[in-house]
């Protein structure tokens, strides 16, 4: 999610900070900007560099733009759905883009149709534009901070109106959201490193509760519900961040390493080498390796062109052994006692493949260490819960299951310590998806 | 290049082993597959995912197949370019696919098209195949070694014919070329990594002016020159190759981070942190960081979202700053000393820009440390003289020119002792871009 | 337009009707099914084969259909405005594909958005979504009578909700649309050749007024209106039907060749040679020549082959003679006096461009024969008024400007009664574009 | 096939002419450009439309161009064989175009593969390169003559070097190849139509034997064999080549309506309506109607809009009765006893398919009137000797077959002097399809 005001070629610097942010939705990709008049937009399925063409940018013109990536495997997978959503009204337009998760969107929708509002998508996001649109249909900072105090949940808004860029952080700040400023430009991002690809600096977080206003006459803030303590959510800096984003101010590469260094004080292993799963695990791995003194190695690597066009292995080739995204480095591993760091486990079977391939090339013990908690409880970021393996087995279970030598998490207290150091009311962590306590 | 024979799915191992070739070749990909009687073929510009597609594979009928990947930069980049070439004729029909750079070339052409051949492409590969057959239309073994003899410069050759695959190595061995087994099945490759994607097992090294023969009785041997002492190019295992496989028996990734440990050992700094630039120097930086005692961390970051339709910024947002390609880490480098390790340095573009970067980025200093010597002279892996820094400038010279604090390349000598240890007859390297020395 | 109820085909059989209406409209194609609890849905920009792919039909199922092909010339040319419309909520489902022009569509529509009403098209079409679903979120036969009644101007709808298939039309029955039988299956379609290409028989026309209601329960009718007299736009016949059609029981090529025996009669010419505008003058022409005894020839032939990306020749080009989407047939028109007949002149620019490439290929005489009244008002079918070369200029200057040696139009009387005869209440045309009187 | 020599926009021009020659090639297209120096190419399968994009152009420089359209359908359909073919050397390159059959063509490769030449592909054309190489690896109009001279069969070669043009057609003529004037420009083209489209004026044919040279100095002329009389295939006029195009001086269309008018003398039946199949034999059935006095009408239909990638229906619909490439026009067929005018019976299985349909459609009778001799003997237009009907029964038996109320030929008189008048040494057919008689 990305957005900026006040810049002659808005549509294309938008581009590019997608571009940085394409590892948070690979479904599909969406850009509308505003030229005080009028708001024009493309979207499309696929990576951004699908979506978009180069002569795309002559009718997205504009001084104003917000764009969104976005993964629709959990929605009906419709080019609809894909954001911003554009609204058009003989009063004025709105495009809005989303992150997050709202928990009484079914519950609104049902009501606002039963008075004959009709919806174009199957995503909660839309609720907010009906609920601002049924206040007034010209949009503006009044209904939009009503509206938004009429949902619950975790929720991360920016809206585009002809005129003004808007953008809104839920009262626990579950999501990173962000400032920056391009020469005179203001931009907004779902993570720092989309300012570091066009050459911004960062400004500070949009916090929670609040509503940041941009237009031709500068930058407004106000709240729109009291704000509460921070808590974003745990698996932004375990896996879903970029390693050079700074999250809420702590760069996630350094955390990942501290949580390596925490797991190798809780966990140590007698071992030859540490290896991590590429990508979101070199860091922890690395961390680990320093701590413990072992040797890191790329013990798995990745193969960096299986794209969206590959064709898979038939179930006869894969039996022979066809490994298609990762591969064992058969010179590092063999004859070795290998440390495998990863980020979780959550069904259990990309562990169990991994490890056998591992044996598979030479290697004398694997011993894996998670750099998290078990995830035993359903969250956004992860699977329904009776897929994860850590609701149903203990420890050892799952150390049996996935075939591991020996099997180790790092504990919650560990995490806390290793990302936020002592939380705080601006700095703290939701751990949902470890301990199922919501602070919602 | 990758060879199959005796396999039922010989198209899609093939399609698989090109898939881990990928990086040595991006501008297209063929593959040929025979079945005893036919030759049957596909190519095309462009990666090994759009190349193919499932419906391609039922024409590629047969046990037997061969494939190529290919940078077409210094060629006219048209298709028919792409190898493996084919040829039909009445006798017998024959592709060949081939990695290196024949000497005489031009010269053997000119002789033959003055008695009548017509040449189909642009490339030096195409005089084996006239030669071959202008001793016999039907090929043999016997033709081919005497054709084999005819060249001068390194190559590595895979033939096809309807029931035979050739793989040949010229006398120095200048590039890597081995021998696996799948099952019952026999392959070959340029790079060991093709093994491990596809599950075969290493079997040997094909052997400096070796010819082997294989076809459903079995593999032969026999060599059709001299064997000279082992010389394979050194940019092989600085940054050609991929850090899993082996070549010539030695990993890749560890040798590239004994250079780093070599490196840090010749040219010590004082520094916070040590970084690498994504991604063929990150083992040499982790090598580098382990022996000096800093902690290695991801101060640069390379965007894997940035294909071949990506959208250049125009120059006016390239002034604006916008990064592409490499993106520096603030949260990692800012206030920092840093060390940053590279494989080379071409022009000395690159590495002004990263360096800039880095510092905008808020680096206290910047320390450059390159994994190699200087590359002061031609050579097939690199730019042609003239555009050189290292042919033109001093160290320090060059130091100045791209804004380092302090610079260093790692000795011949110490490259030569991390790689191969001490050279010997089976085991050597060509140092041509650094020495101007050739082997041949 | 076309629909079916009834039928496990339904998605491939629409499919191949909107095949055969292509020419209604080439720049969108879309097609809801409804299975009895869902609808799935497709649609894209383009011509009916680019848009739908083999694998498409997968997920569209479901024993009923609609579908749409769509001008965007006059509209945003968006994927969003390309029909059906498919509207989702928690009370049920329903898509909309609509031919015609609403009146009075603006101003409900600003009537609707007051209310907090947001629409997602541009279009008039969805004008009747948000009235029927103001009435119920649940649609039924009476909240779409009732909706229909508040509609102005010319119209013909088709309606699918999970159960149900819906049809109806303007009370002036402006617009063709006729119900036929596929076996037990119900199928409508805006033009009879979409039941000869899937083998259906014709049954009647939806009568002026009428809401046709098709289920699996069979076919019921009410009427939401009181029935005027029928006036189909006389611009189905002239033009922009497939001559193969009935449009309301009329054949439009045997119609078309009375208008040329008409024009024969009222405007006779001495002559050598009777020549038409392919493709729809041909029958006119045939008419023509038959009724004057002179030879039909093709003096003009068209590119068959001039497709979407066509590349368009350079102004220098074509002012070097490039012609590209007629050809004039020199071996026919060398030396002759070639009477051309045409349906229509608009800006006069495509006659004059005409005649004069007649003239080049040796054409002594060109004498110009419209088988239509002189287009002098503003209608759906043709162009703004300000552009129509006869609202502004007398039979003589236009014959003076397309440097024509005669030219005559067909008179108002004459068309009349070469197409329907006399008119009756069951029978009669809007002459709205040449007389600039309205039926509504 | 289509050359120009002399023109700054050579490659555009060529583009255009083989739009108008799409109808002899629909599988594949290629163009070579000439700018003095050197050779540039492009080529693809599929139409002229699909195959050339705005940018190929910019490398398509020069002065001279040719082109070719291809079938593919008897070859091997690889890239590899679409024209002009193009051939590298050191000495000068060389492009070819051919239309026509080699009979020694297989005879000549063998030879030529024998002392070692390697052909790039499968199509007979490359051995007249062979040819002209062999003798000197510079191109000139000696080589070209004397190689011609080797060749037997039918043919027409358009070649380009890179200062020269040629046209040169077999001694029989048996091929249409035309010269025409573009201001300053020489074209050649295998139609006249090509001239039209782009405004060439017609100049003269391509003589039986002759050798056509063009450059900047100008056009030459010289004889490569004695010339025999003309015996162009009767196929061209009667389906292959375009209404609009003169071949050697008659006009196609008013050919065709000729044998139209033939058949209704030689083939008089009492019916209602004449109606012909589309594209190819609607001049012949105004003819037919026209002699006969019946009225011409569109009793068939032909959907415009069915292209490459349209969805085959399932075997199941076409059961149903789905109609795809051809449409019945009930409106006109309904009771009437029809004159159905095509121009072959190949395997009947069409024939049959049409009848039935029309049948299907109400036609109470339907008479086959073809307006050509049937075609009993394999040629390079039609089908292998097998699968020809006509070679395998009587008049009467295909009639029963067919399912038709009767069924008449053209004779193979009726036909010639319909064509061509009487025949002479210079105007005149060969009718090997017809009466199996060769004049080769």
């Amino acid at each position: 999610m990305f957005g900026i005001w006040g810049h002659k070629q808005a549509a294309e610097i938008t581009y590019y900070g997608l571009h940085a942010l394409q590892h948070r939705g690979q479904d599909g990709a969406g850009l509308v900007t505003a030229d005080g008049e009028n708001l024009s937009f493309h979207r499309g399925q696929g990576l951004v560099n699908d979506v978009f063409q180069r002569a795309d940018f002559k009718k997205l013109s504009g001084h104003g733009a917000i764009g969104h990536v976005r993964n629709l495997s959990h929605d009906q997978g419709t080019v609809g759905n894909v954001q911003p959503l554009l609204f058009h009204s003989q009063a004025g337009s709105m495009a809005l883009a989303h992150q997050g998760l709202l928990s009484n969107a079914h519950e609104i929708r049902g009501k606002l149709e039963k008075t004959g509002s009709i919806f174009q998508t199957t995503t909660d996001t839309e609720v907010l534009a009906h609920l601002i649109k049924s206040i007034d249909p010209l949009p503006s900072e009044d209904s939009i901070a009503d509206s938004l105090n009429k949902l619950d949940g975790s929720y991360s808004f920016i809206i585009l109106t002809e005129d003004k860029l808007y953008a809104a952080l839920d009262p626990h700040g579950s999501r990173p959201l962000s400032i920056g400023k391009l020469g005179d430009s203001y931009v907004i991002a779902s993570e720092s490193c989309a300012f570091d690809i066009i050459g911004a600096s960062y400004e500070r977080e949009v916090l929670p509760g609040e509503l940041v206003v941009i237009d031709d006459q500068g930058i407004k803030s106000r709240r729109f519900a009291e704000r509460q303590g921070r808590k974003i959510n745990a698996m932004e800096y375990i896996y879903y961040s970029r390693p050079d984003s700074n999250i809420n101010g702590i760069n996630v590469h350094a955390a990942r390493k501290r949580t390596g260094i925490a797991l190798a004080k809780e966990a140590p292993v007698e071992a030859d080498v540490v290896t991590g799963i590429p990508d979101s695990s070199i860091s922890a791995a690395i961390g680990y390796a320093e701590q413990s003194g072992l040797p890191y190695e790329m013990g798995v690597i990745k193969n960096r062109y299986v794209g969206r066009t590959f064709i898979q292995p038939s179930a006869e080739l894969r039996e022979q052994g066809i490994k298609i995204k990762l591969s064992p480095v058969r010179g590092i591993v063999q004859g070795k006692r290998v440390v495998m760091i990863d980020d979780s486990i959550v069904r259990g079977t990309t562990s169990k493949r991994i490890i056998q391939m591992l044996r598979d090339a030479g290697a004398k013990e694997v011993h894996v260490r998670i750099a998290a908690p078990p995830m035993k409880y359903e969250c956004q970021y992860g699977a329904v819960e009776e897929e994860l393996i850590a609701a149903k087995m203990s420890v050892d279970e799952i150390c049996e299951t996935i075939g591991a030598d020996s099997l180790a998490f790092l504990s919650v207290d560990g995490l806390e310590s290793a990302v936020v150091g002592k939380s705080s009311f601006e700095q703290g962590m939701s751990m949902k998806c470890f301990t199922g306590e919501s602070s919602f």
